[in-house]
């Protein structure tokens, strides 16, 4: 079952203890659409100006990722991002935004991608979102991130857009902003009401937890000695998360646990490298050695 | 196989966004042997003073605690805590610390404590846990907590500690204090060659790790929907693992990885009320139950 998502794809400059990459590869659909291509066909939604060379072409197409929908506007320059990571990875500056034409994106579906089975909307205008999800024929699945802007700016559009959510994303901050509650386990309920079929709560560092009507659980973020670069590393979690989920197929409870693990296990790798550097040329062995360290390091005998 | 523990009892006074206590039995030697005595026989060195009356004792004795080592100066006055906590339940004020009988206490065990198999070294000055350490005859097997306060103002002894420590439990920063590293990983390393057989570092609503020369581990805390009292959770945990490694045996891999879970058990039932309220009232059901409902929350499948 093959994934469309539509995000930002984007060039970074990104700054770290360890060091510095500039007009790399990055935004959230790039990040998404790598991790998912380890497990399914992927379709890409995005923007990109005539800057976008086909050396940056290259690392999407070498995963195989459909580009039909990577819109080019000529003459026009890709949305560009420039932070800050001090030591402690969690906390970043932005220091340069400029959004160039990925302000007033208005994603356009080829006719291909119109029969999707599931759809992943990053971290974009919730007006906008509600409109793809509308270009789509039938009832898609749908993945969801959003961000604190959104909550703050759109919180009815983004409300319209939760009631057609199966797996909504969201960080710990943005759950309590959203649900206006402190404890993640109350915010996680008061969002299931708001539609979803599962909420999905990161925590970067310290994990994330799943919470469904049925079932709750947590996955430890595996645990790196260095985090070279963690730009991306959630929007690489929601890739691994539905990639698994699309390939494997109903949203039950066995699906969704290994969901979390290969989420996880995308964005550890995505905090290995600068930008994409590591999450561009994974092999299906690595994904699965890392699968297996990270269910051992939770493993325990019952008695 | 008993454990002799050794550390504070104390009245305390403590507020939180949920309500208030006053002058209810605290001190990290009441969290850890009350957690511990689920498993194990346990005896208590400690100083009170004499307004620790028989209500208190009862506490304790009513999980079958030995009092023998249970010093009652005269005349003094127990040590007395009071703190408050926002709604950030990781965050807390002290407004008054009286150390009283607490201050200059030089633990003398029991002749019968000092045949002891296990030690745990409660959060006291280094020279007089090595002082401890030197009253049981042969070699214990040695648990040890401590806090910033003795990593600042006596590194040496605390590294003399150390060197004779099995199991050291250290909160995160701490470790980064300790060791120098902001990575837990190389925080973990570092502390693991000054000596102790396993370091577990302690991350408070975030879980913890274990880490040894031969394996690392991690447990998430239990999420609570409504944390009533953190206080004494971290010294829970470590009479949960202890407690529970101490009628386990060995102290190999399985054993502390279960050791891991019962800690984290533990520490749920103090968060759940104010005080001891809880920890001091369970039954082994509810102990085997939480233990499952965690191994579930971290439960996946292998393909």
């Amino acid at each position: 079952m093959s994934v469309v998502a539509v995000g930002s794809v984007a060039f970074d400059t990104i700054e770290t203890p360890i060091g510095r990459v500039e007009r790399a590869i990055g935004g959230s659909a790039t990040y998404f659409t790598l991790a998912a291509s380890y497990f399914v066909p992927v379709n890409l939604v995005a923007v990109v100006g005539e800057d976008f060379d086909d050396e940056y072409r290259g690392v999407l197409a070498g995963r195989g990722i459909d580009l039909n929908g990577l819109k080019v506007v000529k003459g026009g320059k890709t949305f560009f991002w420039e932070g800050r990571y001090g030591q402690d990875p969690n906390e970043r500056e932005s220091l340069v935004t400029e959004l160039n034409v990925f302000d007033g994106f208005r994603p356009e579906l080829p006719e291909a991608y119109r029969k999707a089975k599931w759809l992943f909307l990053g971290n974009i205008d919730p007006e906008i979102q509600l409109e793809v999800i509308g270009q789509i024929e039938g009832r898609p699945l749908v993945g969801c991130d959003t961000m604190n802007f959104w909550i703050e700016r759109k919180p009815d559009k983004l409300l319209a857009v939760l009631r057609k959510v199966d797996v909504f994303f969201i960080n710990d901050a943005e759950a309590r902003q959203l649900s206006g509650n402190i404890n993640l386990i109350s915010a996680a309920r008061t969002i299931l009401e708001m539609g979803p079929t599962a909420v999905v709560i990161k925590k970067g560092e310290h994990g994330a937890f799943i919470f469904t009507e049925n079932f709750r659980a947590f996955v430890p973020a595996y645990p790196l000695e260095e985090v070279v670069d963690p730009t991306g590393a959630g929007d690489s979690f929601a890739g691994g998360f539905v990639g698994y989920l699309a390939k494997a197929g109903e949203l039950h409870e066995l699906n969704l646990r290994r969901a979390m693990y290969y989420g996880t296990v995308a964005a550890s790798f995505t905090c290995e490298s600068f930008s994409v550097g590591r999450l561009k040329s994974l092999s299906q062995e690595d994904i699965q050695d890392r699968f297996k360290a990270l269910v051992d390091l939770v493993h325990v005998q019952l008695e």
